[in-house]
């Protein structure tokens, strides 16, 4: 059980930022990655719709023998996650819980856990806290409902960037234009005077220069990617399924391409990946 | 016969600006339009993904009971026209083609049909025409290869703009930055000293005032739109396909939504759009 890989779905390429601090942290865990080629993007689709593609994916991960799924796709995570985890038998992971953590795990360490006030006394003012992230991930309200859970101080503004998703697709990491797209995008959240900027779509870990610049030093950034990492990490170590020894074997799959998969998954891993299997799910 | 209804799809909402056009020259003809919001965008899609999808599409509509279709979308009319064509029984008319021959004419008025060089004798020099569209026409080269059919003389350049649609989405029109990603994708165009402009994608037309401003007054515009609807009353009339009384009835199919379905057509047609009818095609 312990040798079986894990699978990792997106709808395209921005979960191979997840697949990366996978492979990174987890370095003898063999992955099987899926893009959603053929539907990409999620982030403009109903939740009937990306339901019926992540269920679709989850099944066929299932037939590849996988012992654990990362949904390394934040709408799908906003979206899906319940019914993904009714309809399959192996462990389900999504990247919002572990982002929400992360803002958590921060707090705590800078005004001690558990505490509602500061050790000298006075109220500590509830933080506020920036989600990015499309337009269904927005609309959902998962980000906004997991972060009030944990803590319900916390004041969070959600902003949706459609442009950012193509922008990276189309390389403009640190062009101009996206300067410009981020500020207009931001301007809402630096009015609100956040702390902390949730990246929350696997595209913008590569925008992190672009947010850095335009919200300032001061604002802590969260990047699901590693985050979900350290997640899947507890996860296996939990359930006894971590495999600690070994060399890895990964493996691709589209649901249209390949090339524009293999093109641009260099962007996303900094490594090129030599073969994409395809496999229609429709 | 002639009362049946003309077929009408795009990947998405984009030609809607074809629907809008047929609407207006044949007043009397019901349309029934398919937004594939299932799969948009087809842009970045692979032949062989945007052919399964179009004649999916195009037997839904036939079984509706259409007389004709119009593909209103450019990579669908690139990559998948004629595999359409031999799949149905229907006439297709694809949105290439009209373009093309709209560049022709404007060249046959202004130099004289037929004629290698101009009254005065000289030689005409070649005219350089340039073509926007998404990464997969482009990549098809469909453009190019019929206008230089159509008259080898023409010198043609293309242009992949892949964030055209999501600006045109994001309801950006005029936007600064929209401009700025204008002035940069028509570069090579200008450089190439370009007289005529094709909007090879039903989405451009809404950046008509942009596009304008970023490749000067001088240059010609060519919408497929209205070329579109323009050679699809040729076919009626030629097949005796025409009706030329009656009110017509209208209806709209999408494979996702329907919300962002019925948010954004309004953008697209001027109007709003009560219904749109949900069909799952996978």
């Amino acid at each position: 059980m312990r040798s079986r890989p894990i699978g990792v779905f997106d709808s395209g390429l921005g979960g191979l930022t997840v697949f990366k601090a996978l492979a990174a942290r987890l370095p003898h865990e063999s992955l099987i990655y899926f893009g959603d080629t053929a539907h990409v993007p999620y982030g403009s689709k109903s939740k009937e719709a990306v339901t019926a593609f992540s269920i679709s994916i989850g099944r066929f991960l299932e037939k590849q023998g996988i012992k654990a799924l990362v949904v390394a796709c934040n709408t799908a995570s906003a979206l899906a996650l319940k019914d993904l985890k009714r309809a399959l038998r192996v462990p389900v992971l999504g990247v919002i819980e572990p982002g929400v953590r992360a803002v958590g795990r921060e707090y705590d360490r800078s005004h001690g856990a558990g505490r509602i006030s500061p050790p000298g006394g006075a109220p500590v003012r509830a933080r506020s806290v920036g989600v990015i992230a499309t337009e269904a991930t927005i609309a959902s309200g998962a980000y906004q409902s997991a972060l009030r859970l944990r803590d319900p101080r916390l004041r969070v503004v959600g902003a949706a960037c459609p442009l950012f998703v193509p922008l990276v697709e189309e390389g403009w990491w640190s062009h101009r234009v996206t300067r410009e797209v981020a500020a207009e995008y931001v301007r809402p959240l630096k009015k609100a005077r956040i702390d902390t900027l949730i990246l929350g779509c696997t595209h913008y870990p590569l925008l992190k220069g672009v947010l850095r610049s335009v919200v300032g030093r001061s604002v802590r950034l969260i990047d699901s990617a590693e985050e979900t990492a350290r997640a899947t990490e507890r996860l296996l170590v939990s359930e006894s399924l971590a495999r600690t020894t070994g060399t890895p074997k990964h493996r691709f799959f589209a649901s249209d391409g390949p090339d524009r998969f293999l093109r641009l998954a260099r962007r996303f891993l900094g490594v090129g990946v030599d073969t994409v299997e395809i496999r229609r799910l429709d």
